[in-house]
Parts: C-alpha cells; sequence; structure tokens
C-alpha cells in the first residue's frame, strides 16, 4: 500500500486516482482551481470533468497542496504540458525525497521545445521519474472499460514499481526505458489527430484518414529517431495505440478542434469553441521547429502547420499531400 | 494507354476499374456470376456490390471470359482469395504473354497455408505478377474520395507500371518491393478486425480496441518477420493503415462479423448473417497454424482462434489477454 499525491484534479488525473484508490491505496488529489475542489469535495464525485464516476472512500480532496504532498511515497502530476514546469516547481519543496515521481501530461514546451522529462531533469534525479502514457481515455478508465498504458523510466526499477501500484484486471501495465520514445509519440500523434479531424471535417472518408494517419505515424517516428527514440516505441502502445485512440474518437479534443477547421472555421474560432487546451495546436509548432532544425522531412506536419497558420486552406493542404511526386512507400 | 482486363466484378473489381477507365484506358470487367453481368449492363452500374456508381463509357460488360482477357495488356484478379487459384488456372489459357497480372485478394490458402504469390508462382514468371493492396474501401473509391495504396512486385518496373495506370488526384499509389509484407499485411489484419469487432460487440471502448490493434500489429508483424516481410512494410499503408480502416469502418465484413460474436451470437450464425465471405475467418485458422509451425507467440489471435472454435466464450478470451503476466512492452 503507497500513499499517492495527486496535482491537478482533470479527467485524467481523477481516473488514474479512481484506479490505485480502488486497490485499497489512499490517494489525496490537489487542483489550483479551489473552486474546482470544493465542487469535487461537495459531490462526491468530479462533475465538471468525469461526471458519472463517484470518488471512493480511498479519495481525499486535498486542503492545500503540502497535504496533498507531504507523506506521499508517490506524486502524479496530471496538468497542462504547458504548465508542467510550474506545476512541477510549486510542488517541489513540499515532496519527499524518496517518493517517485509520475507524470502524464503528454506535449513540448513552447519555445524550449523540452520534453516534459527535460525540463524534470533541471530539478529532479530522474531514477525517480516515470512517464505514464498509452491509449486512454479517461472517461473509459472511469467506467473500468479494459485500457492498456506503458510506464517509462529511464530506471526500470521505478517503471515497475508504479506498474506494480496500478495493474488490475481492467488497467494493464506494460513497461519501457524509452522514455524519449513515450514522450514523443503521446506528443506528436496530437498533431495527425488534428489533421484526422480536419480530414474528416471535409467529409472525406475511412482511407484517407487510415492513409493520414500511417504517413502522418511514420512521419512523427522519423523525427523521433532523430531525437534517440525507439522506432519500436512508435510502433507500440504509446505511439501507434494512442495515435490510433485519438484520431478515432470524439473524447479527443484535438480532433474535435481538427474537425471545425475542417468544416471551415478559422483555426482561431474552433480552439476557442473547443474551450479547453488544444495541445496538438502547440505540439504542431514545436514539431515544425523540430523538423527544421534536425533535417527531418515532415509533410503532412507541415500542411497542418501551414492551415493552422492561416497560410493555406485545408482543402489546399489535402491537394498538397496528394499530388507529390511519386514514391516508392520507403522513401 | 492500356487495356485492361478485370477477373471479378465485385466492389472492389468495380471501383478499380472506375480508376483506371476514368484516366482514358478501356476496361472490359468479367464475373463468374453471369447473371450479375447482365445486371451490370442492364443498368450500367454495379446494383448488388457498388450502387451510386455509374460506370463510365470505357468500361464493358465482357461477354465471355476470354473477350475480356484475349487484348488485355493489364490483367486484374479481384475474385476472394480462396478462389484465386481456380480464377488464375481458368484465366490463364486467354492472357497474352506480356500482360502484367495484378492481384487484390488479400487471405491465405486454406490448408496449403499458401499466399496469394506462391499460388501464382506455380503456374506465372513472377516479374510480371503485382500485388495492389491498402487501406481502401470500395465504396469511397467509388465516390472518389481521397484514397492511398501500394503496388508491390518483385519487379519494380511491375509495380511502377502499375503505378502509373492507377495514379490520379484522389488514388495515390506508393511501390515496394516487398511482396510477402504486403500479403501478410492485408490477409492478417481480417484476424485483428475480426477481434476489434469483438470487442466493440462486447460494449468495450475505444481504449480496448486500440490496445488490441496495436499489440495485435505487433503479433502479426512477428509473424511476418519469420515469413520473410519487413517491418516497415507492416508499419506502412498496407499493415498498420489497412489495419486501421479495416477495425474503424463498418464497411468491414470481419470486423461486422466480430460484433455479432462479441454480442453473444456463435460464430456459425455470425459468418451467415454477414452474407458474404468473411476471409478472416480462414486467416485465423491459417495463422494460428503458421504460428504453431513457425513457434511464434501470438496470444490474441489464438484468443481468436479458440473463440472462433467454441472452445472458449468472447468474455474469457478478453479475460486471458488482460491477465497475462506483467511485461515490459518489447518482450
Amino acid at each position: 500500500m503507497k500513499k499517492i499525491g495527486i496535482i491537478g484534479a482533470g479527467s485524467w488525473g481523477t481516473a488514474l486516482a479512481t484506479v490505485v484508490a480502488d486497490k485499497g491505496n489512499p490517494v489525496k488529489i490537489w487542483d489550483i482551481d479551489a473552486g474546482h475542489l470544493q465542487r469535487m469535495e461537495e459531490n462526491r464525485e468530479n462533475v465538471d470533468y468525469l461526471p458519472g464516476v463517484p470518488l471512493g472512500e480511498n479519495i481525499a480532496i486535498a486542503l492545500s497542496q503540502e497535504d496533498a504532498l507531504r507523506d506521499a511515497d508517490v506524486v502524479l502530476f496530471s496538468a497542462p504540458a504547458q504548465h508542467f514546469r510550474s506545476a512541477l516547481e510549486g510542488a517541489l519543496p513540499y515532496i519527499k525525497d524518496d517518493a517517485l515521481i509520475i507524470n502524464v501530461a503528454k506535449g513540448i514546451e513552447q519555445k524550449s521545445l523540452k520534453r516534459m522529462s527535460e525540463i524534470a531533469a533541471d530539478v529532479l534525479d530522474m531514477d525517480r521519474y516515470v512517464m505514464l502514457s498509452g491509449p486512454s481515455h479517461a472517461e473509459e478508465v472511469g467506467r473500468k472499460l479494459p485500457t492498456t498504458v506503458a510506464t517509462a523510466s529511464r530506471n526500470l526499477k521505478a517503471a515497475e514499481a508504479i506498474q506494480d501500484l496500478f495493474m488490475t484486471e481492467r488497467f494493464r501495465v506494460y513497461t519501457t526505458d524509452d522514455v524519449v520514445g513515450v514522450e514523443l509519440g503521446g506528443a506528436l500523434k496530437n498533431i495527425i489527430a488534428l489533421g484526422a479531424g480536419v480530414s474528416d471535417g471535409m467529409g472525406f472518408g475511412d482511407n484517407a484518414k487510415a492513409a493520414l494517419m500511417t504517413r502522418g505515424l511514420a512521419e512523427i517516428t522519423r523525427l523521433g529517431l532523430k531525437l534517440g527514440a525507439r522506432a519500436e516505441t512508435f510502433a507500440g502502445l504509446t505511439g501507434t495505440g494512442d495515435l490510433i485512440v485519438t484520431c478515432t474518437s470524439m473524447h479527443s479534443r484535438n480532433r474535435r478542434c481538427g474537425i471545425m477547421i475542417g468544416e471551415g472555421m478559422s483555426p482561431q474560432e474552433a480552439t476557442e469553441k473547443v474551450g479547453m487546451v488544444v495541445e496538438g495546436m502547440f505540439t504542431t509548432e514545436a514539431a515544425y521547429e523540430l523538423a527544421r532544425r534536425e533535417g527531418v522531412e515532415m509533410p503532412i506536419t507541415e500542411a497542418i502547420y501551414r492551415a493552422i497558420k492561416g497560410e493555406i486552406k485545408a482543402a489546399d493542404a489535402v491537394g498538397m499531400l496528394m499530388t507529390r511526386d511519386k514514391k516508392r512507400e520507403q522513401d
């Protein structure tokens, strides 16, 4: 039995709280939004982000960040990627020296172009750091539908400790030491999800979307390899698996945003209408910059980048992709 | 301009006829079902299998198999996989010695466990043989929605000739020389589509299906590598792409059959209710045999095999998969 402190009471932080709490581990969950926490306490349910899932008796709403973290053996961060740095810095004074740190944020920091573990490495011993990722809509985990994820750490013992902590008959956990691959797969797939949404919004079919996903996976894998990831990780749950779930489900904000752009809405309007963070908009810009820096050809990312920047229309982006030179598939 | 003879007037043979005919190539199409051909001639439309797509003036309904093949520069076979051998043998006497042969059937021959190109190699110079495959529902190609496929031949010049023949702004064609990989990807993905259907039929969500597809892709890739295919082909359009389109679309007979099994119908009833060939049922048996012969671990294929043989219930198959030993992802 371990004590868990969770920073960030969105849908995913809350769903993960239910998994470990149902196994008998005491959980304290905290969020920067005090009103949101209060509503969770009053309803004993995350009515804002994970309605319909009662909070079990092992889940306590923390009175303060310190209350959540002081005794925690494991601290889980589920802040949005662009806020991970400040969340970590704010929490660090309260975290025990030997606590394991889990992060579930998927993204690349704007401007610095840093991965989440690169941000963490500035202030943490990375033998304590574990990324948890995979094809996992919170809504389904909350409903106890079968779900499979991976934990990644340069220290496999830490990844295995988190595997033990979460593993149930409905939540299967694999381990890996390819932190870079897991992080990049989870972040970059949001670019392709945006594009898949655009394709759907334009009324294209399953053939077009499957081709976009496949060629998109190939190009984000190319970038990943340049940045030190392993190809097999992109082929796994945190790459291909997460790509599939994000591109084919209405749960995905990135895909919903893309659909509105494909239907003719401006990227700005579409983002506002989604009303929550559309991480893929940041990630597309970051990947575009990284691809230029690393000299990697990413035609799909470039087309999406130019579409969300308003340089081209979505229809022209499709034309760009379908009328490139004839190619061998592995060129 | 080339003359094309097509054997098999199902939805896919007809859709491919429209692609080359719209580019100005004269097409003659023939089918073993004379009544079906007559209805196509009367309606100038394949009302049985591809309704809503008018046959253009360059498409002729052949009066006989000989009429379809006599002058053809390119012969395209779109018979079901289990009938490819007899279709090829029946057609061979009428085919010009220098005609290129395209096959689009995806499957493994029962009992012999042969791939389609192994069947062809018994009677054909394989420098003339091209497989065309990829994520491509006929209904969408008929409606001119963007579609991307690959042509595969040990003779890249032949693959490129077929690429030139089909390529349009809405039908993008890549080439490869990995015939084994293209054939196995197209065939084995039907096993996973059956499984994805079962998952959907049981009311599981997107997380479970994405995990099944990802781990399924990993195990069919393992078998493919043993049989001489390249991993990159399984990661491409004819592997990952075709897997995605088949597992996520209601166009797929394999997935529809799986859904009914997941809802509790017996495999036999489900097959009868689909009413057309459910190639994945044959392929699951063939893959199960091949995996045993080659010593490859395929837990998903084995679970599906045992479910369609009636040895276990679909729910037990899921349990088997979720409660295996803890693993590293790449084990």
